[in-house]
């Protein structure tokens, strides 16, 4: 049989973070390469004794076939967060339940995009993203994320010009892969853009929860909710195996990406919703993120003090609010690529920031997750990749 | 904001049947209509014992993010078990675990199909594979399904009228919607087909352990395996609402099928597919399998003793050996739509053939399902529907 592909999928290849994961694994390497949350603060007991209960109480109508949708009291309990922390009014009737955020990008790549559309996403922007989009075909237009935020003169120039864009993606919590946050007049000033100019945007928040420093900024679907589709996940909150996360969408688009979930896999986990719902009942997600909080927050920090203390000229890196990562700039003759080869001589891992680009020129960024590593490992770890990096200037 | 979606959705409307599951879920009903596995069946206490071993042993590592392809020892476990039902040597690198078998379509349609291409399906066929594929806009050319499988006749019409088609979507074992088999005979010449047109065959399996007569006939997989992806699912052996499907893919499709399963949701639910394979080595599948199929087959005979007592002349209707749905023929001149309507009036429902054609213009056919219904609801279900079809007569 010969081979044949669609045409959106022949020059599609794995990406190389596989296999930087698989080096990565080595039990003798460091690894600021995962984006893994902390398993060490996974409710164990707690899922155990919800599975229990669920299945005691609802026997086997907890494992048939159900709704879309999803599992309704989940959807009330997502608008019922929305409200207590942040003043949203949200009718749960438009919070639809996917199988991760990652399968909300792909529903929304399904009914929105289409071949050769411009996308605007952020620079560097989550590869997930970018990876699920791409399936769909659209012409990616990066904006320079900065310290604030969106670069808005970068994409007033860009609406100026003619582009045909509709979407823009972005992640405005503590960023994967930069860490950066927008500010309070950076989202302002974008909802304003979003509504003006009727662009939707793509906020996917699943780091959100995970501030263990500064205020809560509002989500950009409160200042502009019919111009944004609002995606959320338990992943990195309750634990990621159960692959469970939301799209809060306006009215207009409620529908179409219904029938897309239905088309793709009718719904998911119905029993995993449900033990989910049970958890969040039956324990205090607050009290549980106050734990997760304390950890990557005093991770954070020893990696700060770190790279503080080790870092030679020339390097500069973000400092996260919340969320898993810090990112790296290199002096720019320094390639994160060769330097990945140096550090691995070194026994310890990151992840290179080239594929966060759309762009491939930018080489001399990489991200560094601390959520799975303690203080300690954080020292020994930095201090082995400035010895690699020293080496390189 | 004004609404905006891509091409490819713009005419995409909700199915019609959700509105029908509906109505027959009013519980005055006696409804023919669903879909779903029996509940009463569900292994609700081996399920809970699983969850708790997975649990007490894995700790916080079965809660964790897990690989695209899926549990390695629960696709070992498939891997065996097509050899010991069928002498199939399978590769394990080979099965990619999907969130249900629609989501096997997806990634398929993804992969394979680009717009306009010709996609040969069963007519009638399954309504999810219609609703998946339509995404990625093939042109459908239907095939009948007779008694004894594909049309072959019309198919090699199809493929010397020079179509483009490289993909034929079918259902060999007790089909949805037609309960109809493919035989040995016509397995055989539609995998030489396969390989002497190159074309490459979606054999849809979710039924092909539930038959409760004659013998297993061999999946097509077997005798044309590099021009056959065959999907499987637990949905209707142990639960759906794990939503845990596979597909065996030929080596040439392995590397893409698994990037576009990795941009669409990482992996599936991954503490599911733990407890699912405890479940699978803890207990025995066959002797599992004997009671649904010992329920499924006294209820098909019931359904078909019934509807030889109370059927019209003029009504022909297929005999399953196994699955779930059995299929009947109106007289040309009563449209199943209308009967739906009368039978509501007597307090059963069906769900109308129509929407499980891509050609409209057959309206005469509808299908009853008998997974869920005893047999004394059965005769008094059908004894009902009659009296609304003489009406109509």
């Amino acid at each position: 049989m010969q081979p044949f592909f669609a045409q959106r999928f022949e020059k599609v290849e794995p990406s190389f973070i596989r296999e930087i994961l698989k080096v990565a694994a080595n039990p003798e390497i460091i690894s600021f390469a995962g984006g893994l949350p902390n398993p060490h603060l996974f409710p164990v007991k707690a899922i155990d004794q919800a599975c229990q209960d669920v299945l005691r109480e609802q026997g086997a109508a907890a494992l048939q076939y159900a709704a879309t949708e999803g599992f309704a009291p989940l959807r009330q309990y997502i608008a019922d967060r929305y409200l207590a922390r942040h003043g949203m009014q949200v009718n749960p009737d438009n919070i639809l339940i996917t199988s991760g955020s990652q399968q909300a990008l792909d529903l929304l790549g399904k009914v929105l995009i289409d071949e050769g559309q411009d996308l605007i996403i952020e620079e560097p922007g989550y590869l997930g993203a970018i990876q699920a989009f791409s399936v769909y075909q659209p012409t990616f237009k990066p904006i320079t994320l900065g310290e604030e935020g969106l670069d808005l003169a970068a994409l007033d120039a860009l609406l100026a010009s003619g582009s045909n864009a509709k979407l823009l993606y972005g992640v405005p919590n503590f960023q994967n892969p930069s860490g950066v946050s927008y500010s309070r007049a950076n989202r302002e000033a974008l909802a304003e853009r979003l509504v003006s100019h009727e662009l939707l945007m793509v906020e996917d928040d699943p780091y959100g929860e995970l501030r263990f420093e500064g205020e809560h900024l509002p989500p950009i679907a409160k200042l502009a909710p019919n111009n944004t589709v609002l995606l959320g996940s338990f992943s990195k909150t309750v634990v990621p195996a159960f692959r469970l996360g939301w799209m809060l969408v306006p009215d207009w688009l409620r529908k179409k990406v219904t029938i897309a979930k239905q088309a793709t896999d009718l719904h998911s986990n119905a029993f995993s919703q449900q033990v989910l719902h049970r958890f969040l009942i039956d324990n205090s997600l607050d009290a549980h993120l106050e734990k997760i909080k304390e950890v990557y927050g005093r991770q954070r920090a020893a990696m700060e003090a770190a790279l503080a203390r080790h870092c030679p000229p020339g390097v500069s890196y973000t400092r996260p609010e919340g969320g898993m990562f810090l990112w790296l700039t290199l002096p720019a003759s320094v390639s994160a690529m060769a330097l990945f080869d140096e550090a691995i001589k070194e026994k310890v891992a990151f992840v290179p920031g080239a594929p966060f680009y759309v762009r491939p020129e930018i080489q001399n960024t990489l991200r560094l997750s601390f959520s799975c590593v303690d203080e300690a490992t954080i020292e020994e770890g930095v201090k082995r990749l400035c010895r690699a990096l020293a080496r390189m200037l």
